[in-house]
C-alpha cells in the first residue's frame, strides 16, 4: 500500500466554547491521507492551525508521498525529527495512519494496540458558566444521561489568560461553584476540578483543601504546566490526587522528571498534544512503569476523541473518559463529542463509553455535513 | 472470534547449548491456541518448564476458553495478576495471541505494533567454546555469513553456576579470548562482552578496563542481576557501555529505578522474561522515555525469536539483533535461530535481519519435523 494524496478540506463550524469576546464560528479543518488502494485515513484538525495546514501540504506531503502508510513508527519518528514542524503536525499525521492501519486489518484500532476493554466510565466536562446554579445545571442534566462524573472548570478561567492570574474574588467565586455543585450532587458522585492553570501556589494550596473537604477526586492543573516546583509543594500541602502534565511539551522524555518526582499523582494526555495514538500510548506506558494512570484529555474534536478513545481501550491505566460539554447554560447534548461524524460515539445510560467497532476509527466523517460548511480544499 | 482450545504439543530436540554434563536431547512444547474461525496463534515453550504446560492447561485454559482473543491487553492484565502462574506463562499466550491478531489482520504483528523498519543488523551471539581459537573462527565464519558483530559468552560461563563465581583463572582465559577475537576481528568490527553475572565488582572493572581498550560495543550482564548498587559503582568506574535488566523480574515498575538510578546504559528485555509482545514493547517504550535503547535478548527459541524480531521492527531504540549460535566448534550454521519453522528468519549478506512479510509472527511451525519427534499432545 502506498500513499497517493493528502487533502486538507477547509470549513467552518459554530465555536462551541464560550470565552468572551470568541467569534459565532471557527475554521476547522480535516487531514485526508489517500492510498493507492483506496484506503483512506482522516483526522480532524483543531483548533484552527493555518501553519499546521501549510505544513502538511508543503513539508510532510511531498515526504509521505509513496510511502507505506503502514510504516507508521517509522514516520513518527521522522516528523518528530523535524525542526520545521508544528508538533501537532504529526499528531494529525499519526492519527490518521493509525486509521488507515485499522481499516487495512478490519479492525478497530484498539484491536491493533492490544484492547483491554471495550468501555469506560465517562465524566462530562463543563466549559466556563455564568454562575453555580448554571453548573449545577448542567451537571444534574448530565447525571440524568448517565454520566458517571462530572468536571468543573470554574469560573476564574474567564479571568486573564495567564498562568496564576486569578483574584481573590475569583478564588471565592469558584469556591462556591465546586461547593454548590457537590451540594446539589450529594456525596459519593464523582466529581473533578480543573482550574486550567489560574491559580497561585497560595491559591491552589486554598482552593485544595477546600475539594479535599467536598471530597473531589482530583484537582487539575492548578499552577502552571511548567511550574514543576510549585505541584512539587503542592503535593507537600495536600492529599487530594493532582492531575498534571496536559500541556507538558518536549516529547516522552519530559514526562520523566514529573513522574520521578512525584509532582503529579497521574499523568495526563491527548492524541494532539502528545504526538498521535503512537506517542499517547508511550506515555500510558511510562506512566504505568511508575505505577501510575496516565488520564486521558479530551481530544478537541470529534475524531480525536475517536482516536483518544481506542487509546483508552487498549491501556489499562485510566480511569476516566472525558466528554467536553462546552455549551450555553440550558443546552445539554454532544454536539461537542461528535460534530462531523456520521454516528455518535455510544454512551449508554450506565455512563459507560462504548468502543467503536468499525475497522480504524469508528463512524467515517459525515462529507455531507462538512462540505456543506466548506471553505476551501487544498492538496 | 472465540478461543476454542489450547493445546500443548511436547516434543524433544537435540541440546544446543554446551554446558558440562547437558543431556543430548532435551523436552520443547508448543503451545497452539485454537479458536472458532479458523486461525491458530502459535508459540514455541522452552527451555522446558512442565509447570508451565500445567498452568497452560490447567489455569490458563479454563479462563481463555470462549474469550475473545484480540483482548489481548486484557487476558495480559489477568494473567499477569494471578499468583498462581510462572512469569513465563503469560508470556507464552501473550505471543500466540498476537500471533492471532496478526493473522486476523492479514498483516505482520509489527504492523500492528507501528512498524518502524524493516531491517535491523544482526550479531552472532556465541555459547561457550572450548578455547580462544574456537571463538576466533567462530566469529570469523559468522562475519563471513554477513553478520555485522559477534558476542562473546566467554569460558568462564562453564564454571560454576553463581553470581561472582569466576575465579582468577576464569579471568585470565576470559581477557585473553576477548584480546584473541579483537586482534582476529580487527579495529571497527562491532564485539560485545556477556560474562552472564560471573564476575565479582573487583572483577568486572579489571574486564571492563580491558574491554575498553579492546573497544568493544558493550559489557553485558558482568554482575548479578539484581546486584543494583553493583552497576552503579561500575558506571562511576568505567566508561564501556553497560547492559543489565535482562533477568530482572517483577515486570515493568522493576525495571524503573535501573532507568532512574542510571545504573545500566540501555534497558534489556525478550517476550519471555518481559511479559511476552505486550511487556517488552512497553519496556522499550519506558526506555524510550529515558533516551535508552531497549536491547532486545535471544528469545530462547525460533518462535519467539520472530516474536522479537517483530518487536525489533516496531520500536526504535534498539540498535542489534542477537542471534545466538550455540554449536559445537566447527559447526556455523543457524539452526537454533530457526528449528521448527518452515522457513528460516532471513538474513542477508550485510548482515541485516529482515521482517518477516507473513501475517501473525511469520513462517509457520514446522508441524512434520515437530510431529516426528512428538512425546505427548496435551489438552
Amino acid at each position: 500500500m502506498r500513499i497517493t494524496d493528502l487533502r486538507v478540506i477547509v470549513h467552518e463550524r459554530e465555536t462551541r466554547t464560550t470565552f468572551p469576546g470568541d467569534p459565532p464560528t471557527v475554521e476547522n479543518a480535516v487531514l485526508v491521507v489517500v492510498t493507492d488502494e483506496g484506503i483512506e485515513g482522516v483526522t480532524f484538525l483543531t483548533p484552527p492551525q493555518p501553519d499546521v495546514v501549510k505544513q502538511l501540504l508543503e513539508v510532510v506531503k511531498p515526504r509521505l508521498l509513496g510511502r507505506d502508510p503502514l510504516e507508521i513508527g517509522a514516520i513518527w519518528g521522522q516528523l518528530g525529527a523535524r525542526r520545521d514542524l508544528d508538533p501537532t503536525t504529526r499528531s494529525y499525521v499519526d492519527v490518521a495512519l493509525w486509521d488507515i492501519a485499522g481499516k487495512a486489518a478490519g479492525l478497530p484500532v484498539h484491536r491493533l494496540l492490544g484492547t483491554v476493554r471495550t468501555t469506560i466510565p465517562a465524566y462530562a466536562s463543563s466549559w466556563v458558566l455564568p454562575d453555580a446554579a448554571a453548573y449545577v445545571d448542567e451537571a444534574v442534566a448530565y447525571r440524568e444521561q448517565g454520566f458517571a462524573g462530572y468536571k468543573v472548570h470554574p469560573p476564574s478561567m474567564h479571568g486573564p489568560r495567564a498562568v496564576g492570574a486569578a483574584t481573590a474574588a475569583h478564588i471565592d467565586v469558584d469556591i462556591e461553584v465546586y461547593r454548590r455543585v457537590r451540594e446539589a450532587l450529594g456525596p459519593g458522585y464523582a466529581l473533578f476540578a480543573d482550574p486550567f492553570f489560574r491559580y497561585s501556589y497560595a491559591q491552589a494550596v486554598r482552593v485544595g483543601r477546600v475539594l479535599e473537604r467536598l471530597d473531589y477526586e482530583w484537582f487539575e492543573d492548578p499552577l502552571g504546566p511548567d511550574d514543576l516546583d510549585g505541584y512539587l509543594r503542592l503535593k507537600q500541602a495536600l492529599i487530594i490526587p493532582l492531575l498534571a502534565t496536559e500541556l507538558t511539551l518536549g516529547g516522552l522524555p519530559a514526562h520523566v522528571l514529573w513522574a520521578v518526582s512525584r509532582a503529579t499523582d497521574y499523568l495526563r494526555g491527548d492524541v494532539v498534544l502528545k504526538a498521535g495514538i503512537t506517542g499517547l500510548v508511550k506515555l500510558a506506558h511510562l506512566a504505568e512503569a511508575f505505577n501510575l494512570n496516565c488520564e486521558l484529555h479530551d481530544g478537541y474534536n470529534a475524531r480525536n476523541n475517536l482516536a483518544v478513545l481506542h487509546v483508552a481501550m487498549a491501556i489499562p491505566n485510566c480511569a476516566w473518559f472525558e466528554v467536553l460539554v462546552p455549551h450555553r447554560p440550558g443546552r445539554y447534548d454532544l454536539e461537542y463529542l461528535n460534530w462531523g461524524l456520521t454516528a455518535p460515539i455510544r454512551i449508554d445510560g450506565d455512563g459507560l463509553v462504548h468502543a467503536p467497532d468499525e475497522p480504524g476509527l469508528g463512524p467515517e466523517p459525515d462529507w455531507g455535513l462538512i462540505r456543506s460548511r466548506m471553505i476551501a480544499e487544498l492538496s
